[in-house]
């Protein structure tokens, strides 16, 4: 099976299916929990409010520099649980696979997968395969769905966010965004930038440590759409300080190439928290120390009505960055 | 937006994107819980087994006789729920949209999706959609978790199963499968059938109730898939009788008119128990007077090993019914 190409009969309830469900699927994923032969997988809960998220990922190409669609399915749902304050236990799988696909390109994304659940420390609990016909799929599409425990006594939220918080970020952004978009060969460019596709458990928790009132990771839409989101739930003003943002010189200059602009890129392993202004200087000293969090800065400030985002640019001017309309980078996630 | 269709910006994480969220999902899941605000959803789970499960639906084409992708989608995994005991209380839901989809098409599964999981008494706590490009898609797929909670002192398994127990179906098979078949325009056929589609938790309870020892939905590879995985599990044998197991004339007609063999086409709404000798007649008796078992029937029995699925023909004669291999109808789930 492992030189060969996905076939329309390797979803079809029987010989094939099961062969690929256990000798590809189960093999890898051993270790984290499921038993195949179960319609429905019994979990254990620990005391705290569960929590249950999910998210499809169609990401092209399947393969780029830092991750795949594999590490990218874990991440991607791990980091909205973790940003609810929640941690992540258990992870449930869907493929819809695409007839023609090379059975080692499944393997190595599967493969990844497990690897970035063992890191997360999340158990697959369930899984379920499709076949779709060439032509109908994009090669491999997962969703996953996520459920986590938040202990009691965490409160995170939109209603808590005050004029004259804090923003942070716990990186760099753009990087997962450009790194995708340069993997693809429709654009005849090269890079270094590695996607920053990881789970951000441990900076939510560090965040909620220091006071943080609310958390978000900038996947589709990026800083931007986060940004938006807040002004639009809370009614105040945010203010980003390009002087602040981190951005990578080589995310910068391919944004400058295409004409991009980087506080609308996903990122895939970052979080934006708020926090109020005193309890800031702290959080940003924690997050340096947790890996991933070294680059970490602070961005900006909520500010009073009305309820939109203001850039003061490095020039000594401002702008307004509005909501996203059109696509700037489609398939990213 | 309703008289349009779907472009790529309504996956961009952008306005578009909130918009076709706010407007189309949460109007119609609005009773059913999700604020689409939030990252990750709390719940509550009252006492008992946490069960998970999770289904992809590929379905083509997305509406036909007796449901829709929509339906299929709660009903799928509430069955996975309910065939293991469980009652089910949850779903999450993936929306993986293509380019050029009519808004007005999707509005009507979606709907359809929030009559069913009404119906079937369980709240859709979380969503996530994409969209990716005309030629990569199948119109809508979907994906759903479900959890649900198995009251303490439920014991089912195919660990249980012994030989002389009774296999019980409830309802006719196949409906479904040839239901979808000839909703295909390629197949320049007629037919009155209906999809079974619909969800079993009570056939399951009842089943339950009167001592079943094990139970399954015959999705996927259909009433002869099931009968397989329990001889391979148990390493006894099973015999169906073709005089008792329940298909509809006109499906009987279709089959034999296109070569199809009944007991591989997939049920969406249909449970497949095994009890002891001495309890099915209850059973049966109990599964008449629920809604969608009153054309329930004893259909064979769990016999000595060899582990293989024979089936007693009308003729006086008997078949071996192997696991599937190739596939008979595609995309029916």
């Amino acid at each position: 099976m492992r030189d060969g190409h996905i076939r329309l009969a390797h979803g079809n309830g029987g010989r094939f299916m099961r062969e690929l469900i256990e000798e590809l699927f189960a093999r890898h994923l051993a270790d984290l929990a499921p038993d195949v032969t179960l319609d429905a997988s019994p979990f254990v809960l620990p005391a705290g409010v569960p929590h249950v998220t999910v998210d499809g990922f169609t990401v092209k190409p399947l393969e780029f520099p830092g991750g795949d669609i594999g590490s990218l399915a874990v991440n991607g749902t791990v980091n909205d649980l973790a940003v609810s304050g929640a941690l992540p236990l258990y992870l449930t799988l869907s493929a819809i696979i695409e007839e023609g696909l090379e059975v080692a390109l499944l393997e190595r994304v599967v493969s990844s997968l497990a690897s970035a659940a063992a890191k997360a420390g999340v158990r697959v609990l369930a899984g379920d395969t499709k076949v779709v016909p060439r032509g109908h799929g994009g090669g491999i599409y997962f969703t996953t769905t996520g459920i986590g425990i938040r202990p009691d006594g965490v409160d995170l939220g939109l209603g808590l966010v005050r004029r004259g918080d804090a923003v942070l970020a716990s990186g760099p952004i753009g990087d997962h965004g450009i790194a995708v978009m340069l993997a693809r060969e429709e654009f005849d460019m090269r890079g270094n930038i590695k996607s920053d596709c990881a789970a951000v458990t441990a900076l939510a928790q560090t965040a909620i440590a220091h006071g943080a009132r609310f958390m978000r990771d900038p996947t589709r839409g990026g800083l931007a759409g986060v940004a938006n989101e807040i002004c639009r739930a809370t009614g105040l003003g945010l203010r980003l300080s390009e002087d602040q943002v981190p951005v990578r010189d080589e995310v910068r200059g391919v944004c400058e190439m295409l004409g991009y602009d980087p506080y609308y890129l996903a990122c895939e392993g970052r979080v934006v928290a708020i926090a109020p202004e005193e309890a800031a200087p702290a959080l940003l000293a924690a997050w340096r120390t947790v890996e991933g969090g070294e680059e970490a800065a602070i961005v900006g400030a909520v500010t009073a009505p009305p309820a939109r985002v203001v850039l003061s640019t490095s020039a000594g001017g401002e702008r307004i960055v509005d909501e996203l309309e059109d696509d700037p980078l489609p398939r990213i996630c």
